[in-house]
């Protein structure tokens, strides 16, 4: 049982699934310090069992404090994070700032939950897209080493917060109304389009999105050497990310070989009816706390048996986020 | 200058894009014959310069034909192309009844213009998804053979039809005002979702679409090896299919050296600009001719400098049905 919980962000998109999550999940919590910034103080909010008032961020926030879910952006993090730890709470961090600290472990509790022993008072949450790889990934890449990834993502607009969300709706309306959308938030339209993910491009031509994928699958793994090679779309979905997978293995696996692993591993679930064309979509996704994962089939352009693919979706804003950082603090207990 | 052409499902999708394409493109033609369904015949439709009226599609439609293009679905052009060839008409078939005919020559102009010399009456066009990858990826197949390419797709809904694009709007409508998605088109919801592509999912786990990807890619480059793992997905975009391309070559291909070929090649236009975040989107590629190429970057997974990335865009309506059907009518004179 945590004495004191402080979520920073409170009234963020996350901050939000956080109180569901914990909610739901019956968190062992005896308090919760509700945190944002000062636009946002005094406001009243719900939060698992009764009213809350959402008090500013400040450097004496954490005083009694156990434990703290950050979820408000890195630079939020980089100042903070290190005073809640001073002042005694574990920090599990939403954010990038800390992700490739070598540390600070990053984990995927389905994955690498023994990483968390480590910890020096912060604990890094990965990236969304990340973390919806990882968890359909690792189960085979444990068994039949991945030698090479290639990923191709279909991400949500509230993968860049509530605004984006908002413009999603606002420009698709609009739209339908005979108007020009009108980008505010995104650099493009999102309404009816498609585009490269909204983040810095780098001069070896990955988008910070696309790097964050490599540099934290390979952390997470334990395993320098895995290749990805991603690409990073935004596409006019509310919410959950879907991503189109190709792997080439060490040795060879079978799409039954695969399908028989998944079925049994931890927060995944099999939506794979070929005869339905029942497979995983973003709206089934959802909402819900498990990765679905489909269209598992032997890669023909592998030889050996090498090559399978598949189509994984994960809500991106529970186990790409506050799913994933409540049940890293969960194995705190 | 063509003496009579027909075209056959004149009131479909594609007909009434083969209708701008050969104005826009001052098709020689002294005359035309539009053919439909029983249900079509008798309307009046204007035509390039003047009114005309909707034919019933019959075994004596071709009479004084010498070009037909069909684009009416598989079934009727089994039926009737021979009938238009055996009346003297050369037939550019849109559907995908003669494509892997190794009598029939499919063509993309920018690919195998010289295959079209060895027709015997029938000329097919190729899928829409296969004819906006080949575009982009024979300018670098051609100088460096490329071994293995894994494509996911971002397909707009008015591939499958007008009644798709119909179901997008009104369901995207539904959702807007609170109401729920009823998919009568396509299998699931496609507002603000994503799903695999709508056809057959055969034994081998490809779709109809990835295999038609496969197979005619290999037929228009000639290359039998040509190893390619798709992914074909659906997205809530009006028009345009976006493909996510991953290319392992023979030899080592910079970004800049791809670049340069791709600056000079037909049909192709560049949209890459990193510090901007502007690329290829399926928005700005509609109503164009051109496929639309950026995000060309290196591919760090694979060694030596031989994996190359880039995403591109093409109206599937335009280059990926009736534009690349004119085309090839064009070669023919």
């Amino acid at each position: 049982m945590f004495k004191r919980v402080a979520i920073v962000g409170a009234t963020g998109a996350v901050g939000e699934e956080f109180e569901a999550v914990l909610r739901n999940r019956k968190f062992a919590a005896s308090d919760y310090v509700l945190l944002a910034s000062a636009r946002s103080a005094g406001k009243s909010v719900h939060w698992i069992d009764r009213e809350r008032t959402i008090r500013e961020l400040g450097p004496d926030s954490f005083a009694g404090c156990d434990l703290a879910f950050f979820s408000a952006g890195g630079s939020i993090s980089k100042q903070f994070a290190p005073l809640a730890v001073k002042a005694g709470a574990v920090v599990v961090d939403n954010s990038s700032a800390f992700r490739m600290d070598e540390n600070v472990p990053l984990v995927v509790p389905e994955v690498n939950p023994e990483a968390i022993r480590t910890h020096k008072g912060i604990i890094a949450n990965p990236n969304c897209s990340t973390i919806i790889l990882n968890v359909a990934l690792w189960p085979l890449h444990r068994v039949n080493r991945a030698v090479r990834v290639v990923v191709s993502t279909y991400q949500a607009a509230s993968g860049a917060g509530a605004k984006a969300l908002a413009e999603l709706e606002s420009q698709t309306r609009a739209v339908l109304a005979g108007h020009a959308a009108k980008p505010e938030v995104f650099p493009v339209p999102c309404a009816f389009n498609v585009f490269s993910h909204n983040s810095a491009v780098g001069p070896d031509g990955y988008n910070v999105e696309e790097t964050k994928m490599i540099l934290e699958t390979r952390k997470i793994f334990g395993d320098a050497r895995i290749a990805i090679a991603p690409t990073c779309m935004r596409v006019p979905v509310k919410r959950a990310h879907t991503e189109s997978v190709s792997i080439e293995f060490e040795k060879a696996m079978s799409p039954a070989e695969a399908r028989a692993i998944l079925e049994k591993s931890p927060g995944v679930k099999i939506v794979d009816e070929p005869s339905a064309n029942r497979f995983p979509t973003p709206l089934e996704a959802s909402g819900k706390d498990d990765v679905l994962v489909g269209r598992i089939r032997a890669d023909q352009s592998i030889s050996g048996g090498r090559g399978l693919q598949f189509i994984c979706t994960g809500d991106q804003l529970l186990k790409g986020a506050a799913l994933n950082a409540v049940q890293i603090a969960e194995l705190l207990r």
